[in-house]
């Protein structure tokens, strides 16, 4: 992409309202544009990470085997009466009333809807397990949205549900979800630690949150220091072998980590005090199991291997891809700008003409833009005619990983300077050597 | 994807709901479910047309130099006070109150909202021409929802949005979503004819459908035979060219054709009548220009090479991606089930094992898939325990365009079968050559 194509709109100045990095970070770098209390819109380099985020989401949870739907934001308020959830959620359900003036509501979550798609066509357990999960837009109209994306009232969710005829396999299809959901966090370069949790207006008897740590975070949690040493499974992992999956659960789940809500001083004590670790955390995920909490009262029952109808045992597993993006940058920032794990980042490579009408500064970053389009690497060129201090600042701000720096002097020599964004590392390279190197890529 | 582990909630009965096709063979091939009244659920086979359709779009949006971003669903009135729309729009808007009691709707299309965001960061002419894009959820409270996606209410649109310094700039931008949106309708199989259209709610002096033929049709509409004949450009096609895309415009709106609301008698009547179409038609998509109706009431204006001020000329350009699922089926299916062009198919291959737990048979199709895998072909095997005749009309039904037939006696002496959805075609090969063929796709 020429950055004198593309809509850029970074700000110069702090933006007041932002009280958080993220928030700051995500305005400057026109990632954003706040459109009402709580309500963004992605703007192009925004989506792109958008993009990075949900597309590492999808391939975590088709691992793991869940399949993706799509749902409607809109339901019907007589689902809700089902399960008896529409009196008990508040006001942080947006009710609406349609032109015929029936009760419908914005989607603060979707158990009551998938529920009701289970029931409709799964009638034995040989359909079992399955879970289904979506990427959708919720509104939660919250008292005080606030932080940016960290706390929107419309937001983007990744939400699934599994259905299983016991609690056994609830319990392995529970654990499949937190594998994968530390799988995802790592290749975001995000270090989660799950956490057992309340479970909320969700329900259920077992939870946990997946938090990271960050001192912009939003609530106390106290854990072992060895969390941040624990393995996350590579790729092969065999999501088929329910003992292999239940072994990396009980991996990360035997040593002491709470939020402030589930924290119990005497265990605390009793770890030796350069063991523990206190800090402020982000929830990035969390994920539950609520067993026959929706099936019971909405009828979701299969038939079992006895012959018996049996109510399916579930559990919800939710991720919000925008308030991940947040969460990411409060991790990864420097005072220049964002700093993005080359998973999410939104150009992999920015091309810095340093001289935009120098001959041979356009000549090389020309080839050098073709080389990385051909070799199928997302790539900025900024081509505009801004001075270079500026382009430094913005290439920065903006967080690409790495930056490709052509000036006059060393394009004349045919050479230009790689510049690392998350160490600051320089090098001079031969340009030629650069365009080979591109093209064993390709 | 292994059918034994995948959700494909096949209906055996013709669902009596179901007035036109496409809305019945979606609900047939566990495509969508019905939630309410105009709005569906995407299953997994659905999902992944959906995906496909998407793609295409983006990828003809981003060609022609549009950016994609993604605002939010739930707008302020305040914004549609601003142009003046919030009155004009009836009851086909779903208007919602908050929390706080503040008027909010769910948005039916977003001129406002991006004119918001243009007049924010958008100060002079040489930030343009800018075109920005997004796919996203839209709601309109329908009288009478009905015949399945293609008339619902919470539906997906792809909307985009041109700002431009003058008309003619405005004019070139619209030619460009012209040529684009040909391209689009093209991948996807789908033959779409221009047609002056009347410009409705969202307002303006210049307006095209794009229709495609079909029994089903929503209206009649006319037009002259050689359109089926019309050449549509090329990948390479040059939209940096104003001229040569000009010219494309030229050839596709010269010669007659219109919907039935802009007919004219007169001019129908001197076409020869061997050289009339007149059939049933469905809008696949509409692009408007409307000039400075949104900019002069909301301010969105630039400082253009005069120093001075000019309100944007701006237009509009959208695709109803779920519609669009619903209209490829309408123009191919047979009486067997739908029949999906290769570009749009959920899966492009689909495997059946006419015997599955016979050890020739299980062979081949593990060895198959594997290498179907392999090469990144998008592959659906049907491993289940149904019989052979089943599992045909469930391949049939959900139109995957390639079948590879396993069968005891042909796994036996090393063969299997191919079937071309789309002709019924069918010849025999042997295995081994098959999967060295599959290895050179890789």
């Amino acid at each position: 992409m020429r950055l004198s194509r593309y809509f850029l709109p970074i700000l110069k100045e702090n933006p007041r309202e932002a009280e958080i990095v993220s928030h700051r970070l995500m305005l400057r770098a026109g990632m954003i544009r706040q459109q009402g209390q709580g309500s963004f819109t992605m703007l192009p380099l925004g989506k792109r990470v958008l993009d990075k985020v949900c597309r590492i989401i999808r391939e975590e949870q088709d691992r793991a085997g869940a399949l993706e739907i799509l749902m409607p934001t809109i339901q019907s308020a007589e689902l809700w009466k089902e399960s008896g959830r529409y009196n008990d959620y508040g006001k942080e359900m947006l009710r609406i009333k349609d032109r015929q003036e029936r009760d419908l509501l914005y989607g603060p979550t979707n158990e009551e809807m998938v529920t009701e798609i289970f029931r409709a066509y799964v009638k034995s357990y040989k359909d079992l397990p399955l879970n289904l999960y979506h990427i959708q837009w919720k509104f939660r109209d919250e008292v005080r949205p606030r932080f940016g994306v960290m706390r929107g009232r419309e937001f983007l969710m990744k939400d699934a549900y599994s259905f299983d005829i016991d609690y056994e396999g609830a319990r392995a299809a529970y654990n499949r979800m937190f594998v994968a959901y530390l799988r995802t966090f790592t290749r975001m370069g995000l270090k989660a630690i799950p956490m057992r949790a309340d479970t909320g207006p969700i329900g259920g008897d077992l939870s946990h949150e997946f938090i990271i740590l960050a001192e912009t975070g939003e609530s106390q949690v106290f854990c072992r220091k060895e969390f941040l040493d624990l393995a996350v499974p590579g790729e092969t992992v065999d999501f088929g072998n329910d003992a292999e999956i239940a072994g990396i659960v009980k991996d990360w789940t035997t040593p002491y980590a709470a939020t402030d809500e589930m924290h119990d001083e005497a265990a605390w004590d009793a770890i030796p005090e350069d063991e523990r670790l206190s800090a402020r955390g982000i929830e990035v995920g969390h994920i539950f199991h609520f067993g026959e909490k929706y099936s019971k009262p909405m009828g979701a029952k299969v038939q079992g291997p006895d012959g018996k109808e049996h109510f399916v045992s579930m559990g919800s597993y939710g991720i919000g891809p925008t308030r991940l993006i947040a969460a990411i940058i409060e991790a990864s920032h420097d005072e220049a700008g964002i700093i993005w794990p080359e998973s999410v980042a939104p150009f992999e490579v920015v091309i810095i003409n340093m001289k935009a009408g120098d001959a041979d500064c356009d000549a090389a970053c020309e080839r050098l833009y073709a080389a990385y389009q051909a070799a199928g690497v997302d790539v900025l060129y900024d081509d505009t005619d801004q001075r270079a201090g500026g382009k430094f600042a913005t290439a920065d701000l903006i967080g690409i990983p790495n930056q490709v720096i052509v000036g006059p002097r060393g394009a004349a020599a045919g050479e230009v300077e790689l510049k690392r964004r998350a160490t600051g590392a320089r090098e001079t390279t031969k340009l030629d050597d650069l365009l080979a190197f591109i093209g064993t890529a390709a």
